[in-house]
């Protein structure tokens, strides 16, 4: 499509949006902004508007909860949840790999404990094995009042960057 | 924000968007169109072009990969073969629930297998117990070429739809 | 078989017996010992020496490495490791549920983070949900020199006494 | 001790054995046996008698279920048939291996699916992933009468031999 073509077709389908969609399409529209103007690593994170938080000692990563992560109930999609904390883990991982080096998730596995429904989410990351060639993570992800909604470990696996 | 000012947003936005960006904001205009036209149960369905191919013996499901999928290392997010996965195995366990009640997963067990570099995966889903009160079911997450990505187990849990 | 016989089968083991065999059923008699003399709730708390050191606050389980929990590499069996965890978070979970329940494992996921050389091996417990009719446990097994060998979570579901 | 104090210990309490423990006796002193007389690669083999049936295709194991197997509420232990399966896996993983490598598990996951109440109790091992230096394989372990009672999916890492 030309630029004109996806204009037209966006402001035609803003016409006849209701005012549900339109708050998402313009939930959506500042995550396409915040990608074209400052790319982040991915569109993902971009468009679910991640924040991480990250010190010497810490890192945490924080997305809103929105239509757009809802499931077919209207809650917090479970894999969205994963998507969260695999991306925290992921990138404590890779911070923690040796030069060179990136780190893979290989298993991973997740308990939800909670329904996750309030504003936001936010995935912490702790070691609980860091080896010469694999590491296990653990998270918890928690909704901004406190709740617990889900507590994960997972493997990883340290690849030479060339791969 | 007013319709005028969403447009005006987004039409500035088109003009100052790299080729790559405009392929990947087209795709996202395809997907906001969907939810707007013929909303699905869900944005993220809507969005990720989730298709569903279910029948009276087997249910699957398929996502186009592209730049909206990927994770910073420019392949298929773990996060979203999970999202596919726990949407099937999802879909499944609530089409098998008794009347009067939905499926929640509890637990959801991932392996990955294999990096997600391709056009599109598609999950199936298979019963591994089917009790009274809980469910256990499988999933394969395979390439179009038949190459497996991932491999899951999860735990569902039977609850009254007045939740 | 009469006691007789199963004298005479014994005594006769032990005159054929070398010294590595007769350490290992010394080590199977002392365990035998235990139950007859002072029952546990089950043989295998017996026959593995499993030691329990239970406050208000804290729950440990400890068994002693030897021939008897190693697998055909030489080392602590994984199968052990994870038997000392189940049996320590299930004596936790059974601490934790209401009067005229039971808690009984669903599932469980282990990361074997070490090989298990050492003398003893100890698994502590701690909680990761408190839920009314589930409850997900977290467990590190550590050797005496404080190696951590696994990390395990488990879910446990409450079910009424009488089932 | 010595041969003699062994045997006079052992032939004391099979004196004050009751019945139900003389039963259990009988069956530990012919798990010893077993292991004087033709040692397996380990006495976890011999003890619970554990039976392996191999082909070029499939691989199963089978343990009977006993007091020496059950737990505090006298059903099957749950980490006795992860004992089981990691075994069946565990063995099905070395055959797997190539030349001068060894598998060990580094995570395993296990849904446990019915109470393991029967005479004894198989797994049987799939090929899940069989890549390079990892594999995941899964296994089911059902009762005589057919009921599955757990299904669990496991990690391996191919190392070198000499480790």
């Amino acid at each position: 499509m030309s630029k004109e073509i996806v204009q037209d077709r966006f402001n035609k389908l803003i016409e006849r949006a209701n005012p549900s969609d339109l708050a998402t399409i313009e939930r959506l529209l500042k995550g396409i902004e915040r990608q074209v103007e400052e790319p982040k690593q991915s569109w993902l994170s971009s468009l679910f508007d991640l924040h991480t938080d990250i010190s010497e000692e810490s890192l945490k990563m924080t997305i809103p909860i929105s239509e757009i992560t809802h499931n077919s109930l209207g809650i917090l999609h479970g894999g969205m949840t994963t998507t969260l904390i695999d991306s925290a883990m992921g990138t404590m991982a890779n911070k923690l790999a040796k030069e060179g080096f990136a780190a893979v998730t290989t298993q991973l596995n997740i308990h939800f404990t909670a329904p996750g429904i309030g504003k936001n989410v936010t995935a912490d990351v702790h070691i609980i094995h860091h080896g010469q060639t694999t590491m296990v993570l653990g998270s918890s992800a928690k909704l901004e009042n406190g709740k617990q909604i889900a507590y994960a470990t997972a493997s990883f696996a340290f690849i030479p960057k060339s791969w």
